[in-house]
């Protein structure tokens, strides 16, 4: 093979993949928006085909002997290409270094098991579904164990899913969190809540739909190249390249902020992936790099830019215009307090900016000790119960809207959950360093995300995955990721909303 | 190779066949309904590379390998396995007598024919197209002679979209059609010509749509399986088999009567698709066999059942109940001799079922000559108009609502028309077969489609494309196709509404 012809083969190689993931989000996503309810079992044969041509494609003989020529051959490629060879080997790698006759069972089980806690959910049953997670949580030690003896089995996958950290950085940042918002959320506690009325009613949902591609618009997206549709649950997804991006949200009718604010949400997710620079498209470095910094640029759009006073000042009149009778006897300020209520709650994706990271971080105390072994599975209710109760001082009246209520552990991700927290936490800091070069309220007063956007483009967007999370992070931020900004800023939201 | 191995090599083969048309379908789909308008550069991308993966993988060594092996032990095979492998390898050994550098020209070729007959249409400038359609119809006379030299080039085109069709057949068949329906066209045109103004208004797009649901649910679509999207044209697709069918509409405001009669066109497509034996799913048996049989069920359920006196009577106060404002003052009898005005025009899409086979006559006679080289491309235009003024009465304005109307010979569709004409007269002769079984106006008049749509599943539907199209014509028929049915149906029809 010639290194000339190699560099050509791995774009190909690229290429195609990119192709098999449009079909198959594309299947993916039409089964969430516009397929008829009963076409699922039809999908699931085509998927299931095309699935198994992809793990041939890419994990084929002719793949891994093109990578491995590419690999010994570093010093001659760019970065590029070398960070294309590492995210292409990366799952080549470490499925060699898993038995195939666990890695089936392993998959066997991840189907088995979502079906188990998807039944064990509906009817408050933990004990039917800790035989599954039992095994969840052994895989997860034996699989790390086999692909890095010499790593802790939880770092080993809290890396995966967010390269860089590990339980030591976490246990520093969660203890932070921990010190400051507890007694926070006490504080507001002892407050006068502020009143939410302004956000329930009926809003009829052609209306919220009108409002829904106003803030896309708003928000700076391309909406020829953003989809929006509506699904159960809101989600963000790419189809092909960053080329083709679909957002979703759902309109309740009794609560106009759910899909304002999964709008903004989801629109985040999707300024980051179609920021991507175009030549990036159809290769593995095309849109956003990693589950935090995702969460970073989605959670900084809902929440830090969305939810501030300057932002919600200019999207008031807007609100007021499609919904004139329900607006009628309020103003942007108590618009604005109430989508900035705290209030703790049961469920981690209804929770409020503040009160969020505590749910993150009872998971991620609960996994850690699982994988340690120091605490057993089936201990897990009664632990979670007491951890709600200690840090958000609610109780837990069933395990369905306790430790069941997260799909993760079922499909095996064990080590996931603390990216939503980080993310949130490097928005802050990244709005700290914006600010020093960005008039940030000014633009979102006149309802001008054009300078907030050019800088995360800038610093963030443009690299895609070519570089990594740590580099990223490293670009935007010029120092040392710091919880500290995130404490400060949802410590002044309080004040300001509940006058603390 | 060991024969029970290829046999179920030959299952697996086709199943991934499906999966890949499933998501070609799909994308196709996508880009049609729902996709933002600027993703379609980034669609084809995805499009080309699957493309090319699908044309490997069904004319690849190895397929080819398996088929000829298989063919080569026809007489221990099963009737299913015999035609799979014929309809498998047709398109093979069609592909195998065409020199490669011919194909790819040709291929080159319709991509920028198709862009040149858009452009001209717009201009109404045929003479820029002409130079093109001149090499479509070379390419057509070359490729069938390397097909099948003993035969007309003409007749091999005619029998490859309709298979048993050839000029002596149609000729016949046109000649009838010509001599009773050109003096029916002139005896309507003499009589007073019925109102249509019921259809006329401006007709809410939701109430419209709940008009096409509940036309999908009366005339017997399970819509579990068969899903509604809207599209600048209707059409229908299957995505990865019978079990996942999409039709697709378009609301005008100012005219009820089209999105109605369109998603009953589109629908009697879907019945037949979805009427495939369970087993032949994932199969290339798998749904509707030709366009003429096709549009025999689609045709059939528009106009025979949809426009007939009994299923409008029984259809009129379901379109009050939606629009009583304007429906007050016309009965059932105003709507149904509204939907069936006769009126020459210059579309063929829009042509009432009277004059629409005319449409299609002008265009086969105008191919048959150009393939015979009688008549030089240059001339089309003008023998077009010609033909219009001498069938239909009428003076074409422009070569855009005249001969550049159609998109099919900028593609190389030549010889396809007339499977639309003869699917609405197959239509006419399976309805009086059906009478003999069959209270078709009772059933049709409670708006029970059951016993038509059961009739339509055991003598054609679940064949799927397992007989050919002869073969079902005769089962369903028990006599050689006849013209006459259609003829002496549309003059009662012509009697009934006008009087004549």
């Amino acid at each position: 093979m010639e290194l000339e012809n190699a560099r050509q083969e791995l774009i190909k190689l690229q290429e195609k993949l990119s192709a098999y993931d449009h079909a198959l989000g594309l299947l993916s996503y039409d089964g969430e928006t516009t397929a008829p309810a009963g076409t699922a079992d039809n999908r699931a044969h085509s998927m299931a085909i095309l699935t198994e041509i992809v793990y041939t494609v890419s994990t084929g003989k002719d793949t891994v002997e093109l990578l491995e020529f590419l690999d010994e051959r570093k010093e001659e490629l760019t970065d590029r290409e070398r960070r294309m060879i590492y995210l292409l080997l990366k799952d080549i790698r470490f499925m060699r270094k898993i038995p195939m006759d666990e890695y089936v069972a392993y998959e066997k089980l991840v189907v088995e098991s979502e079906d188990v806690w998807r039944k064990a959910k509906g009817n408050s049953d933990f004990a039917s579904f800790a035989p599954y997670l039992e095994k969840m949580f052994e895989y997860a030690v034996r699989f790390a164990r086999y692909a890095d003896p010499e790593k802790d089995p939880y770092d080993y996958w809290l890396n995966e899913y967010e390269p860089g950290m590990n339980q030591a950085i976490l246990d520093g940042f969660f203890r932070q969190l921990r010190q400051r918002l507890v007694p926070l959320i006490q504080r507001v506690a002892n407050a006068k809540q502020v009143s939410n009325a302004c956000l329930k009613g009926d809003f009829a949902e052609d209306k919220q739909e009108e409002l829904a591609r106003w803030l896309m618009e708003t928000m700076g997206l391309d909406t020829d190249r953003v989809g929006l549709s509506t699904t159960e649950h809101p989600f963000t997804t790419s189809l092909g390249s960053h080329l083709d991006e679909r957002i979703t949200t759902h309109y309740y009718r009794e609560d106009v902020s759910y899909s304002m604010f999964s709008v903004i949400h989801e629109g985040g997710h999707a300024l980051y992936d179609t920021g991507s620079d175009g030549d990036l498209a159809y290769t593995v470095l095309d849109g956003g790099v990693s589950m935090g910094i995702h969460e970073s640029q989605s959670r900084f759009y809902e929440n830090i830019l969305g939810r501030s006073p300057a932002f919600i000042r200019y999207l008031f009149p807007k609100v007021a215009e499609l919904f004139p009778e329900k607006m009628k006897d309020y103003t942007w300020q108590d618009f604005y307090r109430a989508v900035n209520r705290v209030e703790p709650s049961l469920v981690r994706t209804e929770a409020d900016e503040v009160t969020y990271c505590l749910h993150v971080m009872i998971r991620y105390e609960l996994e850690k000790r699982v994988m340690a072994g120091t605490l057993k599975v089936r201990d897990l209710p009664g632990e979670w119960n007491r951890l709600d109760k200690e840090y958000l001082g609610i109780d837990v009246p069933d395990d369905r809207r306790g430790v069941l209520q997260d799909s993760h552990w079922s499909f095996g991700a064990i080590g996931y959950f603390p990216s939503y927290a980080l993310g949130s936490a490097y928005g802050a800091q990244i709005l700290s360093r914006m600010k020093e070069e960005v008039d940030v309220d000014g633009a979102l007063e006149k309802g001008d995300f054009g300078p907030v956007n050019e800088w995360n483009r800038q610093h963030i967007w443009r690299f895609g995955s070519l570089l990594t999370p740590a580099q990223v992070l490293e670009n935007a931020l010029k120092e040392p990721f710091d919880p500290k900004y995130y404490l400060d800023y949802l410590e002044a939201k309080c004040k300001d909303v509940y006058g603390l």
